[in-house]
């Protein structure tokens, strides 16, 4: 008898008719002999339709009162959950994060879980009951109703998986499982059996948008067994864990990309401390996101400075860049919004040479000029022109034989 | 200054301009210098829309699931009329029924509150805030969501206002005030300034429904200032208080009638004790309210035994009572259901006699027959046929000469 924490999101509880196959997914659960718990997220659209009556009375309304609001949500989802299992017979009782509790700190919007009470969830499970919980929301010290942000049931399901110290925690969604790259741009791409933390980790921040990151890093950090499956569908999914050693593991695991992304380059920049600072200050300011950092040596007259952004940012951080580059006496101020980041992952290249050089033969054969290099220890990306992206992401795909289950670098 | 606890019900928030209309309501008691409690319902419509939701997954919810649904609902209206008060610049707060906490027993959806822990909206006052409360919920000794029951969002306000010792409780509703009758019935009915609690007790259980019965005992019993207000006009409504001994009550406050009703009758049954409990018994048991009981020694040949039912529960009622009586041995069962119940209400008739007389010579005079008296010590409800109401309520209304503020017997 396993202990599960099961986490569906809105889409998976949208309307009474899915809610009702949720209950009956987490029935087939408890009838193999699993104690579940269950976190679940408001109905899809439910959260936005509560956001936009605050929005039409307060533009920018008070994190206190806004939580008050959306925390309205997954309380509903509760409820109709707990309704549905008993309709089957099943004995279910639901709670709110504040009645768990959930402990957060005091960051409404954006709370932080700091613990868990897990007594009254785990005389429920010996009594044979299902639990029901509200995902995204917590409670702090001064019983105030705070929420975790958006995609925050995740992390509550982790969370509430890593108190029990739960034998899964399973994540129900709209696909079955991680893919060794997006199967819209490589229609080989292969669904994973296991995936590591640090791999899942690397693909979740590059764009493959399956979980939530902190979700990720907090499930790793306390040895939570996390496993992506479908909603709508039966199948195994995705198993993230541990990097096991006994595990032959493949080079690579996947590809990710991100597009929508633009490059700002400043050449002959004083080569003195303080200079990345001086130039990335004004962007941080504009609550720009910077991705990638880079800076060479260059000729004579000084160092050379490239980083990414967001397309949307590129306007303005190009202006920002151009002003404090007039400051710092740099030569010249350049710009790129045609460009998309290319990553190889897999916690296997740690200990297998050469994956570099042959990502850079693969896309050399294909004439694609690679503009920005960034590695770090399970990571490779390049920054090449969009144009390239399916044709690069395909060539890499078939080259490091990501279709085929076994994966060998030679 | 004062302290004033205003309750505001479902149409009275029922969009977000309504919602924006009580705030500005709010604060023009704030800026005349009042501390001001307020307690919300959820928004009109709201809670049949998650109670039908809750029916169609499952015919009858477990109550404690069926608590947390509808609970949602007076959540979302204090925070969005606390968004609303904070975007005119007045500081605000919400809680729910289980931040206060509004400690109730765990009868779930029929719970009675308990006790008011009033510590935190007593600091929130002193700091300049309005409170805003959910009305109709509150929570158990295990930290349970619990609901007081339809129309208990009146009963939250008069226990706050009790447990704050607040100058008054104000419940605004869409109608202005306490009238000597049914305005649609009489045009020349007229808005009391002020009624008392035993007079508002007979007059919302006869029919006028503009307060929950059980809000007003509460506030009967603790003394508070209960006034009644429309949401939509300004006015100063109708004061509810204790009978204040000073003052020369009018003989007569009003005149309450109570639609729908019918009337059954078994003639001829033996005179002997329990001979109430054997025949409504079975009624009771079918979940059919009584409301007048009269028994009357008949002929030789036994007891007369008269009662009315609501006329939705007539022929169940007569079904069940010609059973019992065909085993009782009783001579004759009749009904009839095109009755109405029309009450003399007034503090003042326990001084005056002769309310009585003039009341039957009014009817008389009309030609209106008698089917059934009734009286309490501050009311006299007689049954007559549906036909006569309005003739009987407008001969009432002038005979006592209800219209004018000053009333005299003579």
């Amino acid at each position: 008898m396993a202990l599960i924490v099961q986490k569906y999101g809105g889409t998976s509880v949208g309307t009474v008719e899915r809610i009702q196959s949720v209950a009956d997914r987490v029935l087939k659960s408890v009838q193999r002999g699993d104690s579940v718990v269950v976190v679940v997220s408001a109905m899809s659209g439910e959260t936005n339709r509560l956001i936009e009556m605050a929005r039409s009375i307060q533009s920018e309304p008070a994190p206190r009162e806004l939580d008050m609001l959306v925390a309205t949500g997954e309380q509903v989802t509760i409820a109709l959950l707990s309704m549905a299992l008993q309709q089957r017979g099943q004995d279910a009782r639901s709670y709110t994060g504040a009645q768990v509790p959930v402990l957060t700190d005091s960051e409404h919007t954006k709370a932080r879980i700091k613990s868990i009470n897990t007594e009254t969830i785990k005389s429920d499970l010996a009594a044979g009951r299902v639990v029901v919980v509200a995902g995204f929301q917590g409670v702090d010290k001064h019983g105030q109703i705070t929420t975790l942000g958006r995609g925050g049931s995740d992390t509550s399901a982790v969370a509430l998986a890593a108190a029990l110290k739960a034998d899964e925690c399973q994540i129900y969604t709209d696909v079955d499982g991680v893919y060794t790259t997006d199967p819209r741009v490589v229609p080989k791409a292969r669904r994973l059996d296991r995936i590591t933390f640090e791999e899942m980790l690397e693909m979740a921040s590059l764009g493959s948008k399956v979980l939530q990151i902190r979700s990720v890093e907090f499930a790793g950090k306390y040895n939570v067994p996390l496993r992506v499956m479908s909603s709508f569908e039966d199948g195994p999914g995705t198993l993230i864990t541990l990097e096991d050693e006994n595990v032959e593991e493949p080079v690579i695991s996947g590809i990710a990309f991100h597009k929508d992304e633009a490059q700002l380059t400043v050449k002959g920049v004083p080569d003195s401390p303080g200079i990345a600072y001086q130039l990335l200050g004004p962007i941080g300011d504009a609550n720009i996101e910077v991705d990638m950092i880079l800076q060479n040596v260059g000729a004579d007259d000084g160092a050379d400075f490239t980083f990414t952004v967001h397309r949307a940012d590129f306007d303005n951080a190009l202006k920002l860049l151009r002003e404090t580059a007039e400051k710092l006496g740099a030569r010249e101020v350049s710009g790129n919004h045609n460009i998309v980041k290319i990553s190889l992952v897999g916690v296997g290249m740690r200990s297998h040479a050469g994956v570099a050089s042959k990502m850079f033969r693969v896309l050399s054969d294909e004439k694609i000029n690679i503009r920005m290099i960034a590695t770090s220890e399970i990571k490779i990306s390049v920054v090449i022109d969009d144009k390239y992206l399916e044709l690069a992401v395909r060539a890499l795909h078939d080259a490091f034989e990501l279709d085929t289950p076994e994966v060998s670098l030679n």
